[in-house]
């Protein structure tokens, strides 16, 4: 392990949230500082992190000093501008590497890598216009969802399409964006594997969890997985697949669904996950650790699960639970620092260890 | 709980080592901000701190600052300068509160304390000049440790009395501060209980450890510690009595020898302690998490053990150990961010899942 990142070293995060809060802490543990890059102000990472820089991504003077200060640079989420990432890796290693991220800020150009390495998605095609639209629905059928090929996340961007004549009201949602039309899926279950790629090309994957969405926003994820021994070896062999063909390094979400015809993929995301943050309460190391160690060139640590969890996402209001969730046996509190509780936004997580 | 401290507010910790940084990523986890005060330059606490400010426990306008800037001021060492601590106290809450400071900053003071309130110590006597010294080793024997009453820790400031005619060295050692006498003990181990009292007044104790020191530092500390179940349980209600004597508020370590007859009180400190670290690996809610609950007023949380852990002191060079240790399996690194690694220093821990 000789490109092993030093305690000491400095590891730049692009995104001040509270992804890149809990990898600040994470590195922390590790013996690393980080330095946040968030164009917004306070960012919830900037409480627990050595220096933050408070810029756009079009500021290609700060990007530079950014990148100048620090050893190595990752990312807590996935849409940022190609400009700023040239501006960079001109100087520095950013991991994981581009092209998973040219891959995930796209959906058309997801879901194509995934079908061509051999693996199944949701039936789906791309629509630019109302012919477009007509023909993915004959050849797709409905219910289907359309949405945005780009910047969505958490059901924004997102129009469903129960019958035909939903399609001209879900076409202007998209607000002439390109889009692709996903058929609805018969699954059982959405799981999540959080798996992890080392310099060295190691694999470890944390195991399987259990989703359940609320007003198309994560709310609880639970380990095990209510999953088959052969599903579960499918759903990581598939995430390594899928790390092992991009050459990645660090931590992915890997959104699967388990259906009748075997598993799906849903989505990727390259980045710590929400889906992962049980492996605090479950795990020797988790899923934070896991990407820095990654990220730092270091060996992946030992992502065992020791305990069934259930994490349970707290959002907008749900911070009000908080006094009586922190009485609770076997409840592991974190709140993220911010501000105000929004509809919406995620103000912070429980796992509860069960 | 009307007194809980909401997040977002800001906690002050004096001092800015290992301990603070651990009870810094602690407080973010509830969603509060830290500002250390620490004299020495790039403390480890700063990495991952909201503020640092350095500058000296004589300098009263920062003081005066500083105490302004948060909510609550705590501590991760207990040899802070009366005048500062009444600077600070003139405007906000210090937790654990002043009394614990005035007993565990003086050997003589501490053991009276535990003795007045029923416990059983070594055998001691103060010592101020040579005729006291051989009152002393005359009452209680050789061999014996001599150490200062104040300021000592890990082995420094103290001098071990083999025979009487070590005494004049062991005082000259003590270069005229006032010490106090120790008879040796036979004791078959030492343990440590980890204990916290909320502001409610409600007490949790981590299950006791079991302490392994190397030249007057310790080395390791694991649970379950080799005891019987009648010991755990005096041990626990030992530091209880402690505690609720004090009106303590926060963790504290409490160092017991376990003898033939009975159990020992030898050192208490008031606050998160070393002997503590495994709580990271071993249970839902650690001892730092569970000090900030209590300066916070917030309800103690969970901590019973699901693990049995051994936790592996890195001091000095050990640090070399960490590329093979971050491979090893079942192993939580914590490295504490220090550029230098001198010989005694404490450059982390290792905590293993047994």
């Amino acid at each position: 392990m000789s490109e092993m990142l030093h305690p000491g070293a400095t590891i730049g995060i692009l995104g001040g949230g509270q992804l890149g809060r809990m990898l600040s802490v994470a590195a922390s543990r590790l013996g690393f500082k980080c330095h946040i890059f968030e164009p917004g102000a306070e960012p919830p990472a900037g409480h627990v992190a050595h220096r933050v820089t408070t810029a756009g991504y079009d500021d290609a003077v700060a990007l530079a000093e950014f990148a100048a200060s620090v050893d190595v640079v990752t990312y807590e989420f996935e849409n940022i501008p190609t400009e700023a990432l040239d501006l960079i890796e001109a100087t520095r290693a950013i991991r994981p590497g581009r092209r998973v991220l040219a891959i995930s800020q796209d959906r058309i150009h997801e879901k194509s890598f995934v079908n061509e390495i051999g693996l199944a998605t949701a039936p789906w095609a791309e629509v630019s216009d109302m012919a477009s639209l007509e023909a993915a629905i004959a050849k797709i059928g409905t219910p289907a969802i359309l949405k945005t090929t780009r910047l969505g996340y958490d059901g924004k961007g997102q129009a469903r399409i129960m019958a035909p004549e939903d399609a001209p009201a879900a076409l202007a949602a998209m607000e002439g964006a390109t889009a692709v039309l996903e058929g609805f899926v018969d699954f059982s279950a959405e799981i999540s594997v959080i798996a992890a790629r080392g310099l060295d090309g190691s694999v470890a994957c944390f195991d399987p969890g259990e989703n359940v969405h609320k007003s198309g926003i994560l709310h609880t994820t639970t380990v095990p997985a209510r999953i088959s021994e052969a599903q579960r070896t499918d759903a990581i062999l598939i995430a390594a697949r899928i790390l092992n063909a991009l050459d990645y390094v660090g931590v992915m979400g890997v959104e699967l669904f388990v259906t009748p015809k075997g598993l799906l993929v849903n989505e990727i995301a390259p980045r710590v996950h929400n889906s992962g943050h049980w492996t605090q309460a479950g795990c020797t190391v988790d899923q934070f650790e896991q990407h820095i160690r990654a990220v730092a060139g270091w060996p992946l640590g030992d992502g065992s699960r020791y305990a069934d969890v259930e994490m349970l996402n707290l959002i907008g209001d749900d911070v009000a639970m908080v006094p009586d969730l922190a009485k609770a046996p076997r409840t592991q509190i974190h709140l993220y620092g911010k501000a105000e509780a929004k509809p919406g936004r995620k103000m912070g997580h429980v796992n509860r260890v069960l």
